[in-house]
């Protein structure tokens, strides 16, 4: 089920087309150019502690209570595909940002735009799919909005999804609490949405069909908590950009560096194949349903058999290791032992895929 | 100031294109289908407590705290206008939708969907906007994310804002605490908002030109407060669908009728001007920066006294009265003593005007 190879191989990846002043494609993708349309564009007007934490969720002081709220726009295209749509992933997407935050999820808002046109069908499967993702975790859609925009000013709908949550007390997974010592884990295999969503697009025949991992991660966070408690230095789902820009935002917030060792990351066989055909890495590809775990090497077992007990993290496996040599840098060591840069990439393999 | 004969004349409003199945412009007017869209599509789907109540936010028990959680999404068009830009309606509209629960705002997040393209001058603007407004009213941005998608697939940007905030103990005004005996106040003139965008969409020469009235009502809100507290019973900013929709929603949600007095609401020339030339109703025209308050008769002298102690409540008024009475039912008292039912319209006066 591990596929070595791929991440050593040429990485096929059309460099945006330059238009100064103007927002492009590759700004919503996750990679360096989000990262520079944040620093640039958002943090100089918003500044502020909880904001430059840059954590999946908020996590605010509310009278006695320390409260996480999170946010997410969907505008996935197709709006459905093989393993839910996008009201599924609307729901366990902000579920599980506020779940990598320590914080056990309490209601989620929904903001609807929807293009004129937009058939009632889809509407209701969509908003079938987004409540039932929710009563699946135990979570009220609480409060919502609905915007109507003319025809061609969308793609059938976008849907915001906002979240509370609770912060468990002696649990505060952060981006910023890593250190060199510790063990990287993931709780599945790598993949399966980002070429799920592609292949849904057509046009593409990948022999074996793939579903979406969309999963609310939740009961995978509380195994870990009750196994490791504070232990659990940090918690990320590898969505937009995958892996490979999630490990190094954490390797930047927390100013370590990582390795990963070649063969341990698991890929299963048809995204490891697309992915060959397409010319991706699947350290790139988006996920909705895995989650990478930072955690003491000496409680690395223990943080494995907590996820392997959960069908969601049977196939979880140790990746990795964080390091304090080369900060703020991820790299595979190879099986033939060389060393490559894991870098965020410019903009996008994948557009539109959540 | 105030403009009587406006709301009795005949109203031009063109009756939505049937197209059976499918999303059209008038389910995001506020009006009767945008209720048939909510009862028919999403509740269904989306049932519970919180959501039933239709509140501007949903009141949810956190630990020991209650806490209001809000959501709007702006699609406003044009992006900029006198008076602000999307930025400012952004933070405003959901600041204020914690107000009228009786919150005292705490965070916003903030969601964008940017279509490719879109100058970065124009984002800056929008970004500093939204900052501005939201540390003004105390409150930080405090989580995002940036979505971009294709040329065509947006107009320019739109903005999803949602916001927590504490819910003070002794003060719950909610839409279906209005009792008959109530009086009905508004804090300011009618229509600016909705006349201000249509002036900046060009084509339409007005003698004079409006500014928007987007504002933060928390202060209006804290002198309410101060002054009647649980006597408040419900407060809410007449937005999309303006006055009229505002008090059919609180009639139903409270099963009472409410009588509104000719003559006595606040309505400034230019809007009056503008409305008469285009066929108008002010009474449906949206408000960003105005709130109806519901209190008892008895206290009307004090809740006037209060809003008027403010700037933005400077021009407030009694407009009316809550009656047992036609339940359900909103109407005027002409001048000349007739009554005309003031009724949900179906669809839109004006689309996205916020």
């Amino acid at each position: 089920m591990s596929v070595d190879t791929l991440a050593t191989r040429g990485l096929v990846c059309p460099a945006p087309a330059a238009e100064p002043g103007r927002v492009q494609l590759g700004h919503g993708s996750g990679g360096k150019m989000s990262a520079a349309l944040l620093a640039e564009r958002f943090l100089p007007h918003l500044d502020n502690p909880a904001l430059a934490q840059l954590g999946d969720a908020a996590v605010l002081t509310l009278g006695g209570e320390s409260i996480a709220l999170s946010t997410d726009t969907f505008v996935v295209h197709p709006l459905e595909f093989p393993g839910g749509n996008i009201g599924t992933l609307a729901a366990n997407g902000t579920l599980n940002d506020l779940a990598m935050m320590g914080a056990r999820p309490r209601a989620l808002s929904a903001g609807f735009v929807l293009e004129e046109g937009l058939p009632f069908d889809v509407l209701d499967r969509v908003v079938a799919a987004l409540g039932g993702a929710a009563r699946a975790a135990g979570v009220a859609v609480a409060t919502g909005d609905t915007k109507v925009v003319e025809r061609g000013k969308a793609d059938g709908l976008y849907l915001n999804t906002s979240g509370i949550g609770l912060v468990h007390p002696a649990f505060r997974p952060a981006p910023d609490r890593v250190r060199a010592g510790d063990a990287v884990l993931v709780s599945g295999p790598l993949g399966r949405h980002g070429i799920a969503i592609l292949a849904a697009r057509g046009g593409i025949d990948f022999e074996v069909e793939l579903e979406s991992d969309s999963a609310y991660l939740g009961p995978l966070v509380e195994r870990l908590r009750e196994a490791l408690g504070e232990d659990v230095h940090a918690l990320r789902d590898p969505t937009r950009g995958g892996l490979a820009s999630t490990l190094n935002e954490i390797a930047g917030a927390s100013d370590v560096g990582i390795v990963l060792r070649e063969g341990t990351i698991p890929v299963p066989e048809a995204v490891a194949g697309a992915c060959e055909m397409l010319g991706f890495d699947p350290l790139y590809v988006a996920n909705e349903g895995v989650l990478a775990a930072f955690v003491p090497a000496a409680r690395a077992a223990e943080a494995l058999a907590a996820l392997q007990g959960h069908p969601l993290g049977r196939e979880a496996a140790v990746i990795g290791r964080v390091v304090a040599d080369h900060p703020r840098m991820v790299v595979l060591d190879t099986a033939i032992g060389g060393t490559r840069i894991v870098d965020l990439l410019p903009g996008d393999q994948l557009p539109r895929i959540c």
